[in-house]
């Protein structure tokens, strides 16, 4: 900690400068609270920063890393603050760099499908921005409505949709940014393929803010689907749902958009909240599925492949979204589990772990064993198509907050354990940060550690951007 | 050079007790020959290692790299040597590491669609083992009756269907590999999203063997297509033919396959020398579709799709592949176009250039001056779906040798240029090598190359791996 010096008020005055005094927000404010903290539950993870700035342009940015890098002042980047890892919370105090006035979208080029936008734009707004050229972005945050692209980026965040199209890095073809040493780059750029050198830009998507700010993004778009149906299965238990995963993908041979799953207990709470008509009842597990594309008949024929195999799949019943309307209500039973899961116990951990698709089941069992050690539970959703399971330890209202605090890191360590045993790993989509960090270890050798933390050392030698955020 | 030792005889005996005498190859032998080469063109490029090993575990690697350090001797990966950018050739001598012992298909996981194979798997030969489980790798290198597994990874190959399907790298979820320093490391695996920290595993894929040695390779599956259909379309000019490729993605909503293009100097002489009986003769451009699916409706309908569009915007002829035999005839006219050239004059340098895909018909232009500035003929053709151009400069017979060598670098700087001012790159699948490595900074910034060497660098302290290779 004493290796970064504190934010003085001469630094302060020279940060006015750079950003103008409306774009530097000091300890005095209020307004400082909301930078503390990301989505993560629980105070443990949360810590002000010293000083907010809010730059408009490259060239702000640019002053700011490299007086941050003159003055050993850590610099941590912001997006909306919707991340799941504490990725954007600057653990060292020092300077939080909100991206929140870079929020243009500065082209739409049709002919080459390409969107450059700025990091501050929310995911929503550029898809909205598109509809009208016939085009989408694929990428699919399930918080959409309010994350920020340039935050998509730096967590390589997922989604619903990533079975078909995959995550948000499929995309981004293309990275400006300034470096750690406060350097202005672009890597790569309007391209679909690029093989000149190291790719710079994979190494960028997913580095959490910690080798970079991102100033203007690259996104490759699609075509836009025209239809799309959504069917909701009910299951008697998980096994038999999960079992239908591979089945579609092989014997339908297809790959649907999404495949969305929860478990009886995010099922039941979820339907009770939303007063849901289904018949979820006797159900123990859900499956949604969604498929789309840009001809009526053939959506059409993929809902009725998928369907049947859930009929032939001892599916108990299947709905099948006829409107617009119907399939929001569906995906509205999905959206809703995490903010239902929250006010049943606000005190818990949404975990992210990833498992090879076949192994859902048997993790799922391990998951019931490791709550009834610890006498919690452990409710579980997420993406079943790729395997990301949103398992989410509650604590028990029966035990003392201590208690919760001295358990939850050896359950976390039995869960990111049973995930590695899997062939899995403790993060699909939202991130290390500082609250997986001290778990690296049961998911990677050393030597891989090692690798990735030379990397960090030889870009960022100071170690400014974005301190303590995947390994320390 | 003085860096490096040679490989003694002393170092030929370790390396034998470590392969077994029948896995070193040493200079008194012929056979070193074929290991001094890839497909580039001309001598200049080609130089022979002074031992060739061949090992078949994964400990043999470790032992070879570790003595490789021990010694400084430097190492070259080598796959098929189908490269297209001099990247397996020992350009400082010491040892050839070829891989083609380790072939084996280690796994065919359907349940999680991923197949687990050993680098000098030939890709076609996975994709034959990967049909009667109704399963394909979508990565398609021209070149998959030869190329192995490991090479395409190394320089991240793209190919005819990299418009659809995305490039090579969009499949491998894992790998392990020998580091520089020896060790044996496992990235990634069965695994369709991770965000564990630094995405080292793109990092390895198109790092062209200067990072390590892959000794295992995990591979995402698909559903197998089960119909495809195949449409030649010819057309008055490139710019007309050109014109059509964002009309399909927009007006037609549809991502083809395959756009594959090529000029009219590569249509002429292709046609002529297959006596195809198309009408080519009044053609001075031709695009390529294949649209592929599951369901033999859908796929027609893409195809017809595609028939009108071309026909609305004036193309001379649109020709639909009607039986299997057909679409084969078709895709000739395609993958013979570099076999052709080289009959032409194989003083030539095959280039591999990437521009933005509405900037191809200037960049056509650019080309054609470039050729009459030095009295060289370019032909073209490659992807015009990604914008990919293998633009490939022809010696003029009536220059001499030494002409040919002189005007060459300044013809590449020329083109390299251009295709930087469009926005594009270098390299879109063959990668740098030490053919293009020269060329860098005219496509990016010193720092982005000082970036590139400071991870080379440290992964690498003693620039044992592949060096000369990228960057100096």
């Amino acid at each position: 900690l004493d290796r970064y010096n504190r934010v003085t008020e001469d630094v302060v005055r020279e940060l006015k400068k750079i950003c103008g005094p409306r774009g530097v927000l000091t300890g005095g404010s209020k307004s400082l609270h909301i930078y503390s903290h990301d989505q993560v539950a629980g105070k443990t993870y949360a810590r002000a920063p010293e000083v907010v700035v809010k730059p408009s342009t490259n060239e702000e940015i640019v002053s700011i890393i490299k007086l941050a890098n003159r003055h050993r002042i850590p610099v941590t980047p912001r997006g909306a603050g919707s991340g799941l890892s504490g990725g954007a919370v600057p653990i060292y105090g020092g300077i939080c760099l909100s991206v929140e006035r870079m929020n243009r979208i500065l082209e739409i080029d049709r002919e080459n499908l390409m969107a450059v936008v700025e990091p501050g734009v929310v995911t929503n707004k550029l898809d909205a921005a598109l509809r009208e050229y016939g085009l989408f972005f694929a990428g699919y945050p399930m918080s959409e409505e309010f994350c920020f692209i340039a935050g998509n980026v730096a967590e390589n965040a997922g989604g619903g949709k990533a079975i078909k199209y995959g995550v948000t890095g499929k995309y981004i073809t293309g990275l400006e940014l300034v470096t750690p040493l406060g350097d202005l780059l672009q890597l790569g750029g309007k391209r679909f393929k690029d093989v000149t050198g190291y790719d710079l830009v994979s190494l960028m998507i997913g580095s959490e803010g910690t080798l970079g700010v991102f100033t203007k993004i690259f996104v490759r778009l699609l075509p836009r689907p025209l239809h799309r149906i959504t069917l909701l299965a009910l299951f008697e238990d998980m096994e038999t749902a999960i079992a239908l995963v591979p089945i579609i993908m092989t014997q339908g041979r297809l790959i649907p958009t999404s495949i969305e799953f929860m478990d009886q207990l995010c099922l039941h709470a979820t339907c009770k909240q939303l007063k849901e008509t289904i018949a979820y009842e006797p159900a123990g597990a859900l499956l949604l599925f969604e498929v789309d594309g840009k001809d009526e008949n053939q959506v059409r024929r993929d809902a009725t492949t998928i369907q049947q195999l859930c009929e032939e799949h001892l599916a108990q019943k299947v709905y099948v979204a006829e409107t617009e309307e119907e399939s929001e209500r569906f995906w509205r039973i999905r959206k809703q589990v995490p903010w239902v899961l929250k006010r049943i116990n606000p005190a818990q951990s949404l975990e992210d772990i990833v498992v090879p698709i076949a192994r859902i089941p048997s993790m799922m069992e391990t998951l019931m064993q490791i709550g009834e050690k610890y006498d919690v539970l452990i409710p579980c959703f997420g993406h079943a198509g790729d395997g990301n399971l949103h398992a989410t330890p509650l604590k028990n209202p029966e035990h003392s907050g201590e208690h919760w605090e001295r358990i939850l890191p050896e359950i976390l360590g039995d869960i990111y354990r049973a995930a590695a045993e899997a062939g899995g790993t403790i993060s699909g989509e939202h991130g290390i940060g500082h609250k997986r960090k001290g778990y690296m270890e049961l998911v990677m050798s050393k030597t891989q550690i090692e690798m990735m933390r030379s990397i960090k050392r030889v870009l960022d030698p100071n170690n400014i951007m974005n301190p303590g955020k995947i390994f320390d």
